[in-house]
């Protein structure tokens, strides 16, 4: 089963990194750009094949590790 | 209207982030994971609303800028 996470900033949060992405394109001639934010995203192969037991299992892993969840959120999607 | 772009590195490049990962949540005790890749998520909210022509213009941005297409692939979403 693959599970796909997306970590992103909250709304609030300084994100430098989309800040310069945001400059980076001004600078080439791309205009009209609102805003931009820049996240993670992990792709899990797991052996699990329940849908209920693979979702708590990510759902551990990102609390534990992948996500700062002060000043992050998470966002699961499995599909087989 | 909003654009959504995953970057993720091709297959058969070598993932050292993912790698990591793989390793960090193993040594957590979170077992049965064959693979993980990572990669990056960026989101832009750009002035323009015709569809067709955001998409040439995110198209531009990817090749110019966001991803190095010699290793990377990414995939364009656009909802309003």
């Amino acid at each position: 089963m693959k599970a796909r996470i997306h970590i992103t900033l909250k709304n609030g949060v300084l994100d430098p990194q989309g800040k310069a992405t945001e400059h980076a394109l001004g600078g080439l001639g791309f205009g009209g750009i609102n805003d931009a934010r820049q996240g993670k995203y992990i792709e899990l192969d797991l052996a699990e094949n329940d849908p209920v037991k693979a979702r708590d299992t990510v759902e551990a892993m990102c609390q534990k590790l992948l996500a700062n969840t002060v000043i992050e959120n998470y966002e699961i999607d499995l599909d087989e």
